[in-house]
């Protein structure tokens, strides 16, 4: 049936607009209109697809029809070549035979259990306590259970409304998490924290993503980040419409920051017309691996205050630290080292239960500290917070257990240390030999991993293998991880998915295997790279 | 020391600029920039602060330079009324007898296990078992958990690589996790369903967000809802910058929805120069607690495949259906009952471990099933997740667990049952007594809730009080809700955080309180209410 309705028609029906069904003035504006347009433009009653009858059903949502910052934003950590690898995995579940090994390693991405890293005893003890807590009623759990995760089970129970670790908690995370990893601040730093400013967060992507859907408003707005940087800032800022201002680590000198070159490109960017509201430091750096001197932090605090930028300290690999000459400072610590409180930098810190010896990146755990934000501001994170009602409970107490592991004299001490010892010994141990290994290739030069879980080598390519990538539409370095990949089943990220000097090419690749697979590992990647480089050199 | 550096001396320093940084096409537009201003523009290489030096030191983040988008934003069902909630709980702690009752009830937010809802007993030991795997080897265990909670146990580590729960998976999560839940959802509708189509999302919050930033390009960009709405819609139509374009549920027929209501909105919305994308539907409703038949379903798909909208179906209260006369059918199956595949329909359905008789809303669990896109736009949706990286692996477990809770035969199916029948009886006699209550009171009108987990009582207020509201600049329903929580510690939700026929007040209030608490806070309620009505009434 065809019917037309006319605007007069339609107002007698009482057609409610966006505008009457909000009343409150700020709801109103959210939805508001443009101005209706002229009565011309009269109501169109035939469905769309009655129109055009002899037109087929065409999909509402399209590839032409979907949001461009979507479109924009690229996220290599999980790109093709990741992408690739699921799918020779799955081959080789089928075909064992169709590729020259027999598994697929990861390298892509910091993520130690996949590759075997164990979980900490006690960390994973409360965690099964805090959801079966009928465990701790029973006689058999002591039998099971040491004595200091029963109790710590029972303390966090028992700070939780109705002991329900299945309820939404408070928008920024259950209060006595928050009080505990407050405290567990002060003690790290040497100056109190307060548990107010705690957000707890599914690891801290989504903390970063709330700052950023805070702070930009649009293209014209600005976020300084290193280069060569984690792409989740790269991504965030192109989702949320922002433009991403680059600064360059020195690969020359161990990939340290310069404020002069901070500072270089700020200007560049102002002048252009961009407002640059924050800085972005990965410390210690991913992909990068360095550790900032205290020195070199003490003088990019006072340049995010001299030039009225927020600071936000990716400090997720605060544990992750392999040489004795360096060692973490928190930006928090060094900016109250220096005088300077809540009134006179604005600073947020992320922390996340991913990284660390503690591995936990399926636990989706994390918290940002976010200090030197008016109380209004504050008030605007909570509701985004809020939106999405609370992180997961399980991810809340672990980032709280994180950051206070037990203590002499509880029982799980020994095993506790002796577990991190382990991990962290280790990590460094093979941080040290896949560098040297790297270093060894023919046109490879890799700095040392000071700290974080990467390594970012050079690749100095032939030019014959710059032109064969052209050929086949690729850049050199996905090229030449698409090779590496094929020949060895070892999964790397091409440094073009983490920014770097034009004209340089990089992959990333994780310190992570096990330390008994390394030599393999290693002789995999050395065994390709001399035939990549038999076949491209002249 | 003053430096002044100029356009030529930065470009012998080799000042790079974003688009050097990111020579793939994607990126590189992502980070592009408005064309650079004319020399005359020179750089200042001053910082900000010195500039002025008699300025003190601004905070570079102020309510006045957010994003604006995250100032429109409400997010009612944690806003005013709730923060004073617990400003009164705190005060409670410290001074018992400053209010008339002993303790907060919050019946603003549908958070069964914070009212005193027990777990399922299977769910939460296979849980604390992914948790602690080494607890598999123990004996004890045995005679601490079920036997086929141990089994499933099993058999969700053995699909996981490596047995990590505590490893990020694949960003759409764990493919046995999807595969189970695809059987399940296949089982419960009468027609396959697709791994490939499934993302585990933490909550089914995140998922609506993915959904509405895929969406939405700018605010010509518009989403049918209901009003009344749950506000996660409106709140994130407002965050990704899009309008919020009302439909009217019907009041007087039991918040029926009409499709010439739909229509005639559709119609107005594009008169305006609204691009309507998507329809979002709540089945069963929230706030509402309409459960819609199957014929009215068919009409609404109809409409959607029509006039080529994207159907989004909230379907997280599928469980909870408290009347003989209606039954949950997802729309998924009732579009296929129709006849309509893949290649006729774009839906979109949500599901959450959150609620159900489930009620697990601190684990952030849940999936969103997506049919009729193509697969390009699915990578792009892929590619959101993984900005994230996965969510929360309890979470992704505990979601294949809801969809497949234990079955006939096994040690938990009685347990399980009992449990599940005796929270889901419950619940409908609350609906049931809680209902009569309200209708019983002068002025209050309220609908009966065939599902999910709310009351939207109508008010019919006394002109005086709306004056009074309006003399201290409070709307009619948050002035009522007000007096109601400082009367007596009861929270519930302005109606006007979910939309209403203006004119109109109302507010929602939750079934969740414990039956045995039901007589008291019924009486509370009456007390406070006739004494609101004596005050006001001429």
């Amino acid at each position: 049936m065809r019917r037309f309705l006319t605007i007069a028609a339609a107002a007698a029906r009482k057609i409610v607009t966006r505008r009457e069904v909000w009343p409150q003035e700020g709801i109103a504006s959210a939805s508001s209109l443009p101005p209706a347009p002229a009565l011309a433009a009269a109501v169109k009653d035939l469905p769309l697809c009655r129109r055009f009858s002899t037109m087929p059903w065409s999909k509402p949502v399209t590839i032409d029809n979907i949001n461009p910052k979507v479109l924009k934003c690229e996220y290599a950590v999980r790109g093709e070549i990741v992408l690739r690898a699921q799918l020779i995995q799955q081959e080789l579940l089928t075909k064992p035979s169709s590729y020259p090994f027999n598994e697929v390693i990861y390298c892509n991405i910091g993520n130690p259990q996949s590759l075997g890293q164990v979980p900490i005893t006690f960390f994973r003890e409360v965690l099964a306590l805090c959801d079966h807590p009928a465990l701790l009623e029973k006689s058999e759990t002591h039998a099971l259970f040491s004595s200091d995760a029963i109790a710590r089970a029972w303390r966090i129970l028992d700070n939780i409304p109705e002991r329900a670790t299945g309820a939404y908690s408070h928008s920024q995370g259950i209060r006595a998490c928050r009080e505990e990893i407050a405290e567990a601040i002060a003690a790290r730093d040497g100056y109190p924290a307060n548990a107010d400013d705690l957000f707890l967060t599914d690891g801290a992507s989504p903390g970063v993503h709330m700052m950023l859907q805070l702070l930009l408003r649009s293209e014209q707005d600005g976020i300084l980040c290193p280069i060569p940087q984690y792409p989740l800032y790269s991504a965030s800022i192109a989702l949320h419409g922002g433009t991403l201002v680059p600064y360059y680590l020195d690969e020359e000198n161990g990939w340290g920051l310069k404020v002069e070159d901070l500072r270089r490109q700020l200007q560049s960017a102002r002048a252009e017309g961009i407002k640059v509201r924050a800085l972005v430091v990965i410390n210690p750096g991913n992909p990068t691996g360095q550790v900032l001197s205290e020195e070199n932090q003490k003088q990019i605090i006072q340049f995010c205050k001299d030039e009225c930028l927020l600071l936000l300290a990716d400090e997720v690999y605060q544990e992750n630290v392999y040489v004795e000459t360096k060692k973490f400072f928190s930006f928090k610590k060094v900016s109250r080292s220096m005088g300077y409180g809540e009134k006179d930098l604005s600073l947020v810190s992320f922390q996340s239960v991913s990284k660390g010896y503690y591995g936990e990146c399926g636990k989706r755990g994390g918290y940002m500290e976010v200090t030197g934000l008016d109380n209004d501001v504050k008030d605007q994170l909570y509701k985004i917070a809020s939106v999405n009602l609370c992180s997961n409970i399980s991810g809340q107490i672990l980032v709280s257990l994180v950051m206070n592991p037990p203590k002499n004299g509880e029982e799980s001490y020994e095993l506790f240390l002796q577990e991190r010892d382990l991990i962290l010994a280790s990590l460094g141990r093979r941080a040290k030999t896949l560098a040297e290994a790297l270093n060894k290739l023919e046109g490879v030069s890799c700095n040392e991993a000071e700290g974080a879980m990467y390594l970012f080598p050079r690749l100095h390519l032939p030019e014959r293998a710059l032109k064969a990538a052209s050929a086949v539409d690729m850049l050199p370095d996905t090229f030449y991880a698409r090779r590496l990949l094929d020949a060895t089943g070892i999964a790397v990220v091409p440094g073009s998915g983490f920014g770097q000097v034009p004209g340089t090419w990089h992959f990333r690749c994780t310190i992570l295997p096990a330390e008994e697979k390394l030599p393999d590992i290693i002789s995999r990647i050395s065994t390709f790279h001399q035939r990549f480089m038999d076949e491209f050199c002249d």
